[in-house]
């Protein structure tokens, strides 16, 4: 949900505030970052820098840029609680997930097909 | 694999080389950035910029530093094919892929489940 640019409140958005400069009407920053998460900003900034993420909005379609934002935030707060891998390591994470799955998957219907094989349905 | 610093070789490793500086014996990405590899850092840079990826690994333990170097590549390639949701769309792939598996799992488990409340063994 992407609230008004804050310049017409006179509360610069959390990025401005951060970085020190005055929040134009126009500011890229303002629909997603609100003053009241400022956080959100400074992990953004750690992690891919306001000018990286500046370039990256500029180059989206304002549909996409919330979206992006979003994922962007995400991916700085992971990368600053493993700063190892980062979002790398939820994904391994799933991946071992799904593979331990597949494999459960696959030995239930191995026995399944031993039931079906007998010619027996388990609609008892 | 970490490869010996390139300065060494008397060729800058690819973050030197593309940041037109001095690889100097010291150089904090030649282990991670061979010359060979030049667009691993293009992309590394392009999303995260060099200051922060530098500040990233001073901090790491010089063990740690290629699984971040790695992950931060990935990271940076996904980012690079998808602006929009980049690794983060990995992650919802996977997660829907994980629920749809849960799913199959549980119809698989509650099929046998008839099948062994009528007493008869999948083993014949």
């Amino acid at each position: 949900m992407a609230s008004s640019s804050s310049s017409s409140s006179n509360s610069p958005c959390a990025a401005c505030k951060f970085l020190r400069r005055k929040c134009q009407p126009e500011c890229v920053f303002a629909p997603y970052f609100p003053p009241d998460q400022p956080q959100k900003f400074v992990n953004v900034h750690k992690v891919f820098g306001a000018s990286n993420v500046t370039k990256l909005l500029n180059e989206l379609h304002p549909s996409q840029r919330e979206d992006a934002v979003n994922s962007l935030a995400y991916e700085a707060d992971m990368r600053l609680r493993d700063p190892v891998y980062g979002c790398v390591g939820v994904i391994s994470l799933l991946q071992h997930q799904l593979r331990q799955l597949q494999m459960d998957l696959s030995c239930a219907k191995s026995e399944l097909s031993k039931y079906q094989s007998l010619g027996i349905t388990g609609h008892a």
